[in-house]
This record gives structure tokens, sequence and C-alpha cells, in this order.
């Protein structure tokens, strides 16, 4: 019921949630960045159920973000690999590193990314690409794009502190 | 049974995703930074039943990313408003909407950030905030941190993809 409440959203981060499905989802694609490629893999570094796994794994493929491939036939047995969309999630990960780190390990993290050289932890922050400034307002604003919804530009209409500049 | 599952670990990642719970909080967050704060305007925006907002904000008020502040006592209202580590959950909505923009929009995005003064869309980027370079293999590296356990070291040893460079 909830999926497809998600799926009929036009919000872009409601569609994108669709298609990660569930927490398990994000984990798996974590541990398919880290190399896993196997189901018990998988299994071995989530402590997953089986069968809860199965579902996860098929509902990746069937959202296009990773591919399975048969290496063997009997036994049948698959492997699973990122696609171009499922690589694209990098962003929303490491972003989610940051913020656990920042907020949720009073006892430091347990894993951060450091600059090669230096082992000095990095700072994540979000500009364009184009002009290399901050994603920030005034600078930057959210508009409507041509698949807007009556709603959506309602929602836009009441304006938001999303790209509101961070404090230091 | 999974949220506690994903507390005990110590990815920064598994405990980003423990605190904001379901699908649903992160749009509730969404809805946060559209400036949304009353029950029902959350449940107008979100189409949610009511028992579900109310279980859902009360998890947010509890992990401390939303506030809530009683503005009348009879009857008893209150209103909601993002925190400190709330307010910086931002990257990562902003992460999840470049995604679900780029990938799950056929008939063009809803809604997208763009350059106020052109109306170009923005193209988001994650940069080391000290060093203005692009968080990628091979400048930067995840390394362990004062809270890594043994599973998460063996994890780390692998390797990983998570700061491939992006092809443009």
């Amino acid at each position: 019921m909830q999926r497809t409440d998600f799926a009929a959203m036009t919000c872009p981060i409601a569609r994108g949630l669709d298609r990660v499905g569930a927490w398990w989802s994000i984990l798996i694609l974590r541990d398919a960045f880290a190399g896993l490629t196997k189901f018990d893999e998988f299994q071995k570094s989530l402590g997953i159920a089986p069968g809860m796994l199965t579902r996860r794994l098929d509902d990746l493929v069937a959202a296009g973000l990773l591919e399975r491939r048969v290496y063997c036939a009997r036994p049948r047995r698959a492997s699973y690999h990122l696609t171009a969309p499922g690589r694209d999630f990098r962003p929303v990960l490491i972003a989610l590193m940051a913020w656990g780190n920042r907020h949720f390990a009073p006892e430091g993290p347990s894993v951060a990314i450091v600059e090669a050289a230096t082992g000095i932890p990095a700072e994540p922050m979000l500009i364009d690409r184009r002009t290399g400034r901050p994603l920030a307002a005034p600078d930057y604003a959210l508009a409507p794009g041509p698949g807007a919804t009556p709603a959506s530009r309602a929602r836009l209409a009441r304006g938001t502190t999303l790209l509101d500049a961070v404090a230091a």
C-alpha cells in the first residue's frame, strides 16, 4: 500500500525513495559499493533473513538499480552488480554517512571520508558542478519543472528552507 | 525488530537511516523544510493516516529531528519544528531529489534546484568544504575512525567504489 502511494507522487524525493524501497535496500546498495556481489556475501554482511534478502534483491533488480548476472547454471548462482542509476545513488549514501557521523556517532565515527594524503576528515558540501557555488539561497532556488502538478506547484509556492545556508 | 538491528550497527549510514525510521519520516522532514508545522498540514500534504502520522511525528521528536511546541493548551495543539540535526538532513534530501530527477522523472522534473538568476538547473556535486575538491578517489578515501569495530574494519579492508569518480 505504502509503495503505491509513493509511486503516485511526482516529488523526486518520494520517487527516489520508492525505488530503493526499504532500509535494507539502501544497505544492500552500500555493500554493493563495497564490492559485494553474491547472495551469501550480502547475507553475511547484513545478518538479514534469506527470504527478505531475496525480496530486496529482486526489488532492486526490478527497479533497475542492480543487474543480475547468472554465473553458474547448475546449481543456479547469480551475482548482483550496480547499474548506472544504482551507482548514481552514491551522493545519497555519502550525505547519509556524513549526517550519521555528525549526529549519531558519540563514540566517534566508525568510518569516515578522509583526504587520502593527510587523513583529515572531509566535510561534504553540495555545490553546483557548473558554477562551483554552494547550492544555497539566494543564489539557488527550487522551481517547478515540466512535470510539475498543481500539488507540487502549491508546495513550491509556500516557499522552502531546503536551500537556506547552513551555519558553518 | 528491524529498527533494533539497525541501531546495533555502527555504520553511519545504518544509524542515520534508523533515525529517520521510514519513508514517511523523510517526507515529513521534506515538508518541514517547506514550512509545514501543524498536524493537519502534514496530513493534507501527505495523505497519510492520522495514526501513522502521529507515530512518525513522535518518532521524529524522539530521534531529536523535530521539536514539538505546544501552542494551545485547550484544546491541546502542537506544532513541529526542525532541530539542528533535522535541518542538517538537508544534503540527503537534496541528493535524493537530484537522483530522483535524473532517473525517475521521464516526463521531466516536477521540481528542481535552479540557479536563481538564470533558471539553469543545478548539477549537485559533493566537494570537501575545506579543500574545494570533489569527494572522489584517489584524492579521498574511506578510513576507520575511533568507533570502528572489527566488522567495519573488515568491510573497509575489502575496498569500496563509493568514491570512484563519476562519469561527467
